[in-house]
C-alpha cells in the first residue's frame, strides 16, 4: 500500500492506475479509523479496481471551540487497518499541502446544510463541501464512499455533486454499530466509561422512536418530545438537537409522511455524538 | 461541428475524444462572439487536438439591475464564427440545464475577488467561479482559455484553480482592440455612435497613464488623479472606479513597484464598460 502525503504523488498514483484503465473508489476519512470506516473500505475495494483512502483531520469543518486540536489521530495505526483492508493508497497530507497560504475559496451548499449540524455548528458544512470538492478533483475517483451517521453530510454531498456536475457517484452505507447499540465514532475514544454507558440512550431513543412509529404514533411534534423526554431520562445526556425532518431536503413537518430522518445531537461531558435513523411512515 | 444542448451531449462527446488519448481545450463565453474571444479559440486549437466553446448567458453572475435580460444573444451566428475558427464541439445549454430546479451550491473566492467588479458587482464574482466550476466539471479541459479584458476573472480563477486543486491550466490571452483602440466586448452593441466615440477616452486614458509611468511618475494617488481627470474630460463618461492594485493579490499600494494592474470601470448612457492595461515600474 502507498502512502501518499502530498497532491503530487497521490495524483501520480492515480494518472498509472487510470492509464490501465482502472476504475477508483475513494474513502474520505478524519483517520482514528473504526470498523464504520472499515466497511466504507470494504465495499469499496467490492465495487472499484483501486481504492484510496484519505485521512486528513479538516481544520476548516471545525468551528473556533471545538475538538480540532484534540481530535484523535494515530496515522500508524490507521495505515496498517487500511492495508489489511486491501486498500491501494492512504492520502494524508499535512494542513499546508491542502491549506497553502493566501487560500481563500470555499464551496458552499445552502439548504440543505442548514439545520441540523450546520445549524449548531456554523461553517461546518462549508468545511465539509470545500474539502471534499478538492479531495474529488485530486483523486477523481469513480465513486466516494460516506457513511450514514453523518446523515446530513451524505445530502449535502449529493447536492454538491449535483448541483457542480462533479462526475462521481456518491454511495452510503449503513452506520456501524458496537454490540450494544453504540454508534461507532472515532469520538468515542473521548467518552470516560459513565459516559459511555449513558450514551446508549441516543441508539435506544432512535429504536423506540421507530416502535412509535410501528405503533402508529405518526405526529412529529409528539414524536420529537418522546425522544427528547427518554433522553433526558439520562442525567448525563446534554441535548444540541433533537430533529425530525424530510428525507433528502430537511424540511420540517407535522405529520410523518413516506420517510423522515430522526438526528440527535448530545453532549456527554464535553463530548457530543450525533446519531440518526430512518423513520418510515 | 457539433452542438450540445445538454450535459450529457457534451460529456458523451468529450468521453469518446478522451477515449482517443486527445487532449480538451475550453473557451468559456457568453456569447455574441468577436475577435477578443476568436483569439482564444484560435490558440486553443493551437494547443489543443480538440475545442469546446461554451455560450451560456450566466444569471447567476449579473445583479438584479443589470443587462442580463438584454444582453446580446446570437447562437446561429456564434455557431458560423466557432465553426470556421476550427471549433470541434459549442456547448449552449439552456439555463434550467445549468441551474436545474433546486440548485444551492456556490463557490466563493475571497480576496482577489473582492475589489473592482467585485465590489462594484456584488455576487458577480461568485457567479462567474460556480459556473467555471460547473463547466470545468462538464468539459474536463486540459486548458482552459479567457480573455485579459476580464483581468480580475483571470485573476479569480487561477485562484479558483489552484484552491480547489483543478487539474486544468489558465491561459489567458491579451485585449483585443478595434483599430481605434477600443476594447472588444459583446456589450459594445449598446452603444450609440456618440457613445462609442467617447468610450475611446478609455483606452486613451490607459495609454496616457503608460506614458506617465514611463516618464517616471511612480505615485499611484497622482496617476489615478491624471487618469480620473482625464476620463473626466470626456462628458458622456461616467466613472464606476479607477484603480491601480498590485498584481495578482489586488492589494492597494502607494508608490508603483513592478506591475499593477490599472484598471476602469466606466458608464456611457446605460453601458458600463471596462478596460485595463499592467503598468510596468
Amino acid at each position: 500500500m502507498r502512502l501518499c502525503k502530498t497532491v503530487e504523488e497521490v495524483r501520480s498514483f492515480i494518472n498509472s492506475v487510470r492509464s490501465e484503465g482502472k476504475t477508483v473508489g475513494l474513502v474520505p476519512t478524519m483517520g482514528y479509523l473504526h470498523q464504520g470506516h472499515l466497511s466504507l473500505m470494504h465495499e469499496a475495494k467490492r465495487r472499484c479496481d483501486v481504492v484510496v483512502v484519505s485521512i486528513f483531520v479538516n481544520p476548516t469543518q471545525f468551528g473556533p471551540n471545538e475538538d480540532y486540536q484534540t481530535y484523535p489521530r494515530d496515522l500508524q495505526r490507521d495505515a496498517g487497518l487500511a492495508a489489511e483492508a486491501g486498500v491501494d493508497a492512504v492520502f494524508a497530507p499535512e494542513v499546508a499541502e491542502m491549506y497553502p497560504p493566501g487560500f481563500s475559496t470555499f464551496v458552499d451548499v445552502a439548504g440543505v446544510s442548514e439545520p441540523l449540524c450546520g445549524a449548531s455548528r456554523p461553517g461546518h458544512f462549508r468545511g465539509v463541501a470545500t474539502v471534499v470538492t478538492k479531495l474529488f478533483n485530486i483523486v477523481r475517483p469513480d465513486m466516494a464512499f460516506f457513511g450514514q451517521k453523518d446523515f446530513q453530510q451524505v445530502l449535502v454531498i449529493k447536492r454538491l455533486v449535483e448541483d457542480l456536475n462533479m462526475d462521481v457517484r456518491i454511495v452510503d452505507l449503513p452506520i456501524v454499530r458496537e454490540a450494544d447499540g453504540l454508534a461507532l465514532s472515532s469520538r468515542n475514544v473521548y467518552l470516560s466509561e459513565e459516559e459511555r454507558k449513558a450514551a446508549l440512550v441516543l441508539s435506544r431513543s432512535l429504536s423506540l422512536a421507530r416502535q412509535w412509529v410501528a405503533e402508529g404514533e405518526k405526529d412529529i411534534a409528539r414524536l420529537k418530545e418522546l425522544v427528547v423526554r427518554e433522553i433526558r431520562s439520562e442525567p448525563l445526556a446534554d441535548i444540541d438537537y433533537v430533529e425530525i425532518l424530510s428525507i433528502p431536503h430537511l424540511k420540517q413537518m407535522d405529520v410523518l409522511q413516506d420517510k423522515a430522518l430522526l438526528a440527535l445531537a448530545v453532549r456527554f461531558g464535553k463530548t457530543r455524538l450525533i446519531d440518526n435513523t430512518v423513520l418510515e411512515a
